[in-house]
């Protein structure tokens, strides 16, 4: 699979389920259509132990990119950067650039310096920190190894704004041409384990193809929805892979007495 | 913190972001209504080294209760009571009282057990199953050392269902009488950068009461919402614990030249 991505999103709030990881999901989103496959999405709380581990857990399993949200605010639970400087064994310093950015942001909304807001400056050493056009609190980058970790902020409008900035580079630089085809399909009249054994064929014969079902039930009536993806250089070359897959698929279907047709998710 | 709780979430449409992971959320929101810390929520793909290891480090982390989502049904795919096997380092064994539930399932609907079918009665040594009143694939418990594992289908319906019938009591076991109580608020005329000295002072005066801000942004006005929560034994108590804490932020707030009033979040 070559290069591999995981995503640590952390807060209480994500914890204690009082809200959904859309950051999460909405990263996880950005890196499959670019091809580029997610490993692990670990959720941890505000808590420098949970967090440094889960850096150090990504890094030990080998991850390229590990991107963090959550933790850069300037409050005593916000903890990324020194969660990261632990993870890494460095210590963490002022930075001299960060601050800058801190400081021009308060100073537009002619406020002071304070050491809460000195705190958001505060980077493991070696990091580069990465601008937040939105926020006061910027983001950071570190190498370490092969690896990359990049931080960016819990809030959404800001993470995203910062993701398409700083990580939308790194990860056309990861995925080259490819991107990730899909399509959709419902099926009725047929059962998971009806298809099993045939998915299990297909998917031996075609590992280039990733075909999923989901049984669903809608007012009592069983039927399924059928994902099928593949990863190419080009919209040709995706349907050259997945078309018979998804001739094979229709007709199999057909012959257990059900019927399968597209469909546009949402 | 005593027992500590850890959810891990399987499937690769979780891992691509095709869809959110409602399932982690709504566990961890049953679990804090009883007072209970979720310690982390592990989102891993459909293979079965990824959720052999994020079982096996849960359990190394010292969870006392491992719940995982996803996996069980018939498709080659579903691989999770074999991942839980290889972790514990059990064999896999065709369980006779799932199987009677799976055949059950079947012939309700006039269908004949296949090989597909049986595949979701094989458990790990030692496992319970687990019954699932609306769908076929059984769940399963597993008790290793102190530690239980308590796998559900990835389907919510299922999964809620089971959970409430298996899941519940043990939640309520480890409860006691415990409950978390809450209380929401928006903040105006302050930034969260003022805020933090205070916060830091309170929570180190409080440590039984969890005060956690987030700033927000309407139609570029900048607010502030506050949560505040306490584990309690009663609703009494629990204002005990609160009141304070709620009067002195309110104060300190409106010290800065801003005003906080009680909101109900949705």
């Amino acid at each position: 699979m070559g290069s591999s991505i995981e995503i640590i999103n952390t807060g209480n709030e994500l914890l204690d389920g009082r809200i959904p990881n859309t950051n999460g999901q909405w990263i996880a989103r950005r890196c499959s259509e670019k091809g580029l496959a997610v490993r692990r999405i670990t959720v941890v709380g505000d808590r420098l132990d949970d967090v440094a581990s889960a850096v150090r857990e990504a890094l030990d399993r080998g991850a390229e990119l590990i991107i963090i949200t959550g933790g850069l605010g300037p409050t005593p639970d916000d903890l990324t950067a020194e969660a990261v400087a632990r993870a890494l064994n460095r210590p963490l310093r002022l930075n001299e650039e960060a601050l800058e950015m801190v400081r021009r942001f308060y100073e537009e909304k002619g406020q002071p310096m304070t050491p809460a807001r000195e705190k958001m400056a505060r980077l493991p050493e070696g990091a580069w920190p990465l601008r937040n056009p939105t926020g006061a609190a910027p983001g950071f980058l570190v190498q370490h190894g092969r690896a990359r970790i990049v931080a960016l902020p819990g809030v959404p409008e800001e993470m995203k704004a910062m993701f398409e900035l700083h990580v939308g580079p790194i990860l056309a630089e990861m995925a080259g041409e490819r991107a990730r085809y899909e399509a959709y399909f419902l099926a009725y009249g047929v059962r998971e384990s009806d298809l099993a054994p045939f998915l299990e064929k297909l998917s031996r014969t075609n590992p280039d193809v990733y075909v999923k079902t989901h049984p669903r039930a809608e007012e009592g009536r069983y039927y399924l929805e059928i994902y099928v993806a593949t990863i190419a250089s080009s919209a040709s070359e995706a349907r050259r892979k997945m078309e018979h897959v998804i001739m094979a698929l229709s007709e199999h279907i057909s012959g257990l007495g059900g019927s399968m047709m597209p469909y546009r998710p949402e």
